[in-house]
């Protein structure tokens, strides 16, 4: 499949925030050409006029858990440790492989209509995760959630080898869910085994102040501390959330070259906490940013991700100037496409994976045209994205999906799941 | 103009955020039958099958300066008082009266897409303000931003005699900018235009910390309780902002019936700090949501203020149970019909102004359905709204704008009055 996206304003992401105007060819999943236009054109399956409007890499949801749909406004506004204990957990127990399927097809469709063209998930019943990204064409990093409960090394292990030989959209990063739910022995396991893949590792990281209260209390450390004391980052990797985290955490991350993946939103709805970014930007450490799942956000929206990354440390900063937009948008694209370790996915070049989003520029909020980048993070909304682009392939074009299943069923299939459920 | 909207799901938002299946019936301007289908239905102008969709009372932006979409990413990422005095005001200064009605109307339009049907507006050139609503077919409450810089008392009563007798969707509210702009003798001579019309009073009040220590250091008292001891508020109104409230402002308050309207957009951009809305509700004072102006926030999207009203409230407050999604949907329409004194476009009932909008659950954000209001604060988006309606006609539907202007004229325009002033 050869196609043209020409008549576009590009945000090439190439080491600046520069925007040209020109075209972009795509062959088969990779982009061979991003410039003027010139001669020499092959003959194309399809030309797309993108109308003037702004062609970007698509945006890296970085820590979510996708199956989590059909909890979504099931159980808000209520106190941490009862919606946790209560109502998430008794309602995962009953989920099926089948389920999680379905759910994860919904996931899909809404990172569509954001313009994310890749996450990095957690959950269970990987096999049928990545079958559902598969089947949706769509690009998934799936990483283990590992803990006492779930899962075993062995599975990680077989996971791990499994699904980094799978299919070109899939990828898999040995993980676990958290110290708190993780016992010293699989902990050394999970270190063993970044040994011998020689491989990153990632977890939820000091989301709330009560668990890293504990893990000092059990170890005298805190989480990213004693992590790193068993050696787990030792080929890199990273954590998500990174609400609750001291100077020496954060040295630790630097000195390791590891990533935080932070996800205001979900801190913000379960009263987490506002992360350090701009002491993390301070330090050199690569930054993403993530939804977290439906249940805790509610939605999978990357706009309200970048505003509420700046938003949320000029509040805690009470500094109109921390972390500027500019900074925010490279968080939630190249940023996050190195922290999933998509390395050619992370800027709109010859070579790269053509993961690529329009951004429709006739909408009133993107009006008159100051500044796209602030515009972006600042007054962009999933309603101006008009296509997204996976792998050289148009899953979602003018409000309509090609996912190779219709949405009713989707929908359908998730109703029934959470009904069947209550 | 008769309207039959059918096969909807109605939020009639009549003390209650109870959902009938049914129809609603429009006459005129003016809601005419709500409930399920019935006989006697007079001949229809236009029959719009709402799909199964929600149809629900439009949102009520309650604080904004709509020609500030001219400065839209111009200044960003600045310290306040750098961006206010060397990048807002000197460009505001440039501004034609024809600026003013073309900026508006680009502010319309974003308002239609984010379904919202009337604007609380302050701004200069107030009657080009008019004149753009009156011709986009939008309803505006105009607000004197009278200041010891722009203005006078004189314009102060012409303007409201004027306005509040000018058109069906315009109508006009006494008040001023903010107590540290405007003079003790202006003030007392707004508190004499209360007493004479015996009408309501707002003001920007408590935005930032710094306001509240000057006013302190002025008079010995709060922004509020000073204006309350000047008799501004004997026949109610109330504040923008209100970050910086003590106990004895919000009883203040509570004790003269004034609304608060808190602009947590501005607020977390503008790096002001978060209100106490926790207090406020338990205070009963009436509460509603306003986007504040396009230079400060920089969208004018009611989605992202919903989520951000209760978000920062959990943060603040460290409890995730906080401002619970039903309580900010009624801030967002109910609670700002009634501090824009817009007492028909509350709620969808015989007698009540046709304010409507059409929120599409067809899209992945608002599935599955466990429970629509929490879907609309907590994953909602601008996405979502496919019809809008003000006044009984349809302004904005399926992404087409019905406002007697080309939207690529009214983009131009504005491109063109901020190119003029670079």
């Amino acid at each position: 499949m050869k196609t043209r996206i020409y008549n576009v304003k590009i945000l090439a992401m190439a080491g600046s925030m520069d925007i040209t105007e020109g075209e972009v060819w795509i062959d088969g999943s990779r982009i061979s050409y991003a410039g003027v236009p010139k001669a020499g054109m092959p003959k194309w399956d399809r030309e797309i006029d993108g109308g003037g409007n702004l062609l970007m890499p698509g945006f890296k949801n970085a820590h979510t858990h996708s199956p989590m749909t059909f909890l979504r406004s099931y159980a808000d506004d209520l106190p941490l440790q009862e919606w946790l204990t209560r109502q998430i957990f008794p309602m995962e127990a009953k989920l099926t492989g089948d389920d999680v399927y379905w759910l994860t097809r919904l996931a899909i469709m809404e990172y569509l209509t954001s313009g994310v063209t890749a996450v990095f998930d957690m959950y269970f019943h990987q096999d049928k995760v990545a079958a559902a990204a598969v089947d949706s064409g769509f690009r998934a990093v799936m990483v283990s959630g590992l803990n006492d409960y779930i899962s075993s090394l062995e599975e990680l292990e077989e996971s791990y080898c499994t699904y980094n030989d799978y299919h070109e959209l899939i990828s898999y990063c040995l993980g676990f869910h958290a110290e708190y739910t993780t016992s010293p022995r699989l902990l050394t396991g999970v270190a063993a085994l970044a040994e011998k893949y020689q491989a990153p590792v990632y977890t939820h990281n000091s989301e709330t102040a009560a668990e890293v209260e504990q893990c000092r209390e059990r170890y005298g450390m805190t989480p990213t501390a004693y992590l790193d004391s068993l050696g787990i980052y030792r080929y890199g990797g990273g954590g998500y959330h990174c609400v609750h985290m001291s100077d020496e955490d954060l040295d630790i991350f630097a000195r390791q070259g590891l990533s935080i993946v932070t996800n205001p939103g979900s801190n913000t709805k379960l009263a987490s906490g506002i992360a350090r970014i701009s002491e993390m930007i301070g330090r050199g450490i690569n930054l993403a940013v993530g939804t977290d799942g439906p249940a805790s956000n509610n939605c999978l929206d990357m706009f309200r991700e970048m505003f509420l990354v700046t938003g949320l440390a000029k509040l805690r900063q009470q500094d109109a100037s921390a972390v500027p937009a500019e900074q925010v948008l490279y968080m939630a694209t190249a940023g996050g496409a190195k922290a999933l370790g998509l390395y050619d996915c992370d800027r709109i070049a010859p070579g790269k994976l053509a993961d690529l989003i329009l951004i429709d520029l006739q909408q009133p909020n993107m009006q008159p045209v100051n500044n796209l980048v602030k515009n972006l993070v600042y007054s962009g909304s999933k309603q101006n994205v008009i296509l997204t682009m996976v792998n050289g392939v148009v899953l979602y074009e003018n409000g309509e999906f090609y996912i190779g299943a219709d949405r009713s069923v989707i929908y359908q299939k998730a109703n029934e799941i959470i009904n069947r459920m209550k």
